[in-house]
């Protein structure tokens, strides 16, 4: 008996949702995943801004610019959501889990805010609400961190979850070039936005680690929540400095637990060993890095972003929701515990690095020096650069709280002798690993 | 309403299965494990060798000496096999899915030879067999290719799956230190068996290839598919010529398509470019490196041996296979095409690095280099190192066939002037990387 072939309606057609209709009108590709989907497939309506644009290969009977009567009339088995953005998109997702029909996603910044409500809304119908592509684009790390790890206590999730900045710090290391200058570069290659805030700043990054906390520890977490740093302001001689410690710079997500009771979720560029796996992941990849007591470190590495590789994780999740439907099954949502505390910034501990220019003249080292030990930072190591009459002071400190950090950063800004204050980098405990 | 428990029963108990049976029986790790999976889990039955030996921790009223009847009478939900082997193991597995239950195993030696036939046992009874454990420990990689990967056409799959291999290769590296010793301390630090044959000979790898070729291509090849060479023959010279050539030398398991209806399945040590994820790739660690055209590169990186890696890889499986049963269906089985050829070993095309130790005396080197030109095979570069009375010549060549090269070895073998023929290496190609 020829199975019928489930309806699937597409929300977007942007450069991974072109790729998505591709690779469904494709008799090859489609061949192929209709069998691993246990049955066809069919796209059955396409919403686009602008249903009048010219696009070639894409069927125009399908295309409406109306994505809310799409939904709402389509009976649609599977919605696939590519739009972006979030006030537009809620009530769309709404609207496909009221019409019984199951969601895939690639919305970060959707998930950031509202995994857990989705979630619940999906379940409560038997319904799926599927995210891959959301965090480290063809990284299967979310169908793991809920399937494969579910059972297990994570003591952290540690990544490199942007390819722009990670593009930007490997070119800088490599060229030994200016950060201005590897990011027009990155630019031009179309590794960056033209507005690359979002990324060299770490909201992309924050995103995606508040999905990664959420799934990892079963306490919701919204990106509000997520203390973000981003690149800006991280040197060439910063990455050399690092470089003689035996260290690389990255931006990296982390979700950790600390002590029994709490988690700490941030964003900031950090000092990896170069003898971890996440140091050697360069240009434009992914990785994420899992510690857990039973099944040890784990890394996962790919390519975060673009239109096919993105797409691949859309497709997974859409086999894997297309075998649900046909099964008359949902997948489990994740838990939620809630009963972790979300620590502040200022309450974690670490080792620091942090870059001083300085007026080259006697007597200003002790006073940078003093204030330090004011606040209890104890001084592991300090190199000190001449700049004609100024000075590059480089710090590496003993474990320090953030906030006597933080503390020791605004005393210093007010030393006369100060000229600017770096990039301040947390130095990654790889001990686990 | 309180769930009722599903039934498990463990065949096996020893390094795994006792961890596995400790985390079903520490009541924080069982409710764990109880939330993810959807509801309890009890251990009903543990099949041992010796039921009257001590065994701390162990409910003594689970134990049995007799697996065949625990099978048959049990009225298992899911059966846990952790025997290992193959003769002894096939019977109860057949009986397991006889009986109604879901089966998951971490035997590789079983899935290399059985895993087509046993996989449709289960899924013509609407069971399960997963076997996530079989395949690099902790490492998910075996339901990124059932689930997230089904749908895409992958190119190549080339992995690190034996850790002994592995740290062994990486500890002469680092130590400078010859094969032999090093092999003496990894048993030392039980890092590698009393008899280390299955791993250094590539069996072990073979076993697991035959496996992620199966996964991968959807084409069955079994262990005795795989041709495969060890590392006993690598040396520190070796290992510092790859150095100077910008590689590293790992044991990889190779499946790969070529062409469009063809696929190579294989072990052997390869020399892997320094930039490759692959080479950053540690000690006792695993990875595996999972090449398609949409997804792009991906690495699976983690523990791939010991006691609680394993069984929390085991435990994964329970979770699914448990989440499964309650919903009452089961996961679709890998889809077989059999339209691939499994191309000989004779048919492939690499380049090649090959080392010679010869007596040292005019006229040698260029009888050696006619040997290599007799059979078309090009010589990018050779080094010679002088050896006393004898000199080492070390080769890399351009691309040939392996039917060449094995041809050039036996060859040089027959010159008088030969001493000995070290280990022939592939040099891996990292263009997809």
């Amino acid at each position: 008996m020829a199975e019928l072939p489930l309806r699937v309606i597409l929300l977007g057609c942007g450069t991974v949702g072109s790729e998505v209709a591709r690779a469904l009108s494709d008799p090859d590709r489609a061949a192929r995943l209709a069998d691993a989907a246990g049955g066809p497939l069919e796209v059955v309506g396409i919403a686009v801004a602008d249903p009048s644009r010219e696009r070639p290969g894409m069927p125009a009977h399908l295309l409406t610019g109306d994505a809310a009567t799409l939904v709402r009339d389509a009976h649609a088995d599977i919605v696939i959501e590519l739009i972006g953005g979030v006030d537009g998109t809620v009530p769309l997702i709404e609207a496909s889990f009221e019409s019984g029909a199951s969601v895939i996603t690639a919305n970060k910044a959707l998930l950031s805010t509202h995994l857990r409500r989705l979630s619940s809304m999906a379940s409560d119908r038997g319904l799926d609400l599927y995210y891959e592509a959301a965090v480290a684009g063809a990284i299967p790390i979310v169908r793991a961190l809920r399937t494969s790890l579910s059972g297990q206590r994570l003591h952290r999730v540690m990544g490199i979850v942007n390819g722009t900045t990670n593009f930007v710090l490997t070119t800088m290391t490599k060229d030994r070039a200016d950060y201005a200058d590897v990011l027009a570069k990155a630019q031009e290659l179309g590794y960056a936005e033209s507005d690359p805030t979002a990324d060299v700043g770490g909201h992309d990054a924050a995103q995606k680690a508040a999905i990664l906390a959420t799934l990892a520890f079963g306490q919701e977490v919204t990106d509000a929540d997520v203390p973000r740093e981003g690149i800006e302001k991280v040197t060439a001689a910063d990455l050399d400095a690092a470089a003689r410690a035996g260290h690389v710079v990255r931006l990296l997500a982390i979700a950790e637990r600390v002590g029994d009771g709490a988690v700490s979720v941030r964003v900031h560029p950090a000092m990896v060993p170069v003898g971890h796996p996440l140091a050697a992941v360069d240009g434009a990849l992914n990785a994420v890095f899992v510690e857990g007591a039973d099944p040890g470190p784990l890394m996962f590495l790919g390519t975060g972003a673009g239109g096919t590789p993105t797409a691949s994780a859309v497709l997974g999740d859409l086999i894997a929701a297309a075998r649900n439907r046909r099964a008359g099954t949902s997948q489990r949502p994740p838990t939620f515990d809630d009963h972790l505390e979300l620590l502040p910034l200022e309450r974690l501990v670490s080792a620091f690095y942090l870059a001083v220019e300085v007026a080259d003249r006697p007597g200003v080292l002790a006073s940078v020096a003093t204030v330090f030990g004011e606040h209890g930072v104890s001084i592991r190591s300090m190199e000190q650069v001449g700049l004609g009459s100024d000075a590059r002071l480089v710090f590496l400190t003993h474990e320090a709280s953030e906030a006597a950090m933080a503390a020791t950063v605004e005393d210093l800004s007010e030393l006369e002798a100060v000229e600017e204050i770096g990039v301040l980098l947390r130095i990654v405990d790889g001990s686990d690993s």
